[in-house]
């Protein structure tokens, strides 16, 4: 800990726009290729070329809003359709006011609006569409690992992101959404400090804080730079997935 | 957008243990030296090292506690004088259970027991103290920012940073509790994205991102790297205080 550290974040160009049933793992490793992957590496990918190679997408159309939907939906003045697709990705509703539904995702996250996102769907056939989160982010993730870690013959691993709004503090940040290779969450209780006492605070969301950073590099329009290599960052606890980062009902107090 | 990007971020080594009274601005700027701080670098600083500089801390054996502090204190089973210091730094208690205070700090975060923290504090003369918050924090940014950018004769931004908990999700992630010289939030609403529609999630929570790119630097007792320079982040949004980051009580959901 006395020694000075360094961490460096490369968000490669060069990567087409991602459709569906693209071989994400190809994509990638082509445009990482550049800096030479290197064990320990994390490898950052935005949710929404993960959703868009898995085709999470549904034809707004397509969508017959329940009755659940309608009524929700006037009142919080959106599209019922939309209000239907949220639904369809969520346990239940947490929160909602007008043209805002705060949901619990069926993946346990407390977000808004599930995850479904308009914004940044190519418009490719007219057809406009909704993009989802992907079905199973951690397991996204460890084919991630798996494929590219193959591919360059170096341990790597993997965060799927995406930007929450928090509670109680205003903008997003990003967080991680799937994660393969690396501990979601490092536990400190019993690490004594500096003084030899434990730390209080103790718990550390570490995946939260990779893919926190590699957001500010993927840029606004954040398919701009859908992918981000984290370079220095060590630790010695076991790999956990980013489901480990959900805070189950039963101790949280904000829901 | 087009083109790829690169974030690095530095933890000098060498930062002797702070103490009330010492010069942070000189102490900072002699472990920043070997960088050669640069116009748009950012200075991220951990919340402990300034709180010590401030001589924030409270001697526990001196605190009475009040009677609202003794009645909490034996409902959540924390020491007396413990809760009456969180109490003096809140302006109410948003939440509480064993061993845990969730207030609202009288600056406005939401966060565990008021950011009182009783770990790495020295106990150089055998007498112990819980260390609060900065006073204004974004005044020490502001601060540190103007004395930092004299020394070096570069713009720099300043960001105070600090691990909080967070609402629906385990481990916590660092935060901006004070800024200087960068826009604590950048906001795209009206921009458009890759197909010219305007951007859903609107805000970017930038100092938070960046408080918590640093925070996976600054290692698991803090103290050890409490300072991190991050290098190659741009931004074109207007100068605005971490203050911008806390969300009125008024538009949120969760108090």
């Amino acid at each position: 800990m006395s020694r000075g550290a360094a961490l460096e974040l490369f968000a490669p160009s060069g990567l087409p726009m991602v459709r569906k049933g693209d071989d994400l793992t190809a994509l990638i490793g082509d445009a990482l290729a550049e800096y030479a992957p290197r064990d320990g590496d994390v490898v950052v990918v935005a949710q929404k070329i993960v959703s868009k190679a898995e085709g999470r997408t549904v034809e707004i159309a397509s969508v017959t809003p329940s009755e659940r939907a309608r009524v929700l939906a006037a009142e919080i003045g959106k599209d019922p359709r939309l209000v239907e697709i949220v639904l369809s990705e969520s346990a239940r509703v947490v929160r909602s006011r007008p043209n805002l539904l705060i949901v619990e995702h069926r993946l346990g996250f407390v977000m808004a609006n599930a995850g479904v996102d308009q914004s940044n769907v190519a418009p490719q056939d007219g057809v406009a569409r909704a993009l989802l989160l992907p079905l199973d982010p951690d397991a996204s993730a460890e084919a991630l690992r798996a494929g590219l870690s193959a591919r360059f013959g170096v341990k790597l691993a993997v965060i799927i992101n995406d930007s929450f709004g928090r509670a109680w503090r205003r903008g997003t940040a990003g967080v991680a959404i799937g994660a393969a290779g690396l501990p979601s969450l490092i536990d400190l209780r019993g690490s004594p400090d500096l003084f030899g006492r434990a730390l209080e605070v103790s718990i550390m969301g570490f995946a939260d804080e990779i893919a926190a950073a590699a957001s500010l590099l993927m840029g606004q329009a954040d398919e701009a730079r859908p992918v981000v290599l984290a370079r220095g960052l060590t630790w010695a606890a076991p790999d956990a997935p980013a489901a480990a980062l959900v805070r189950p009902q039963a101790e949280d107090l904000f829901r």
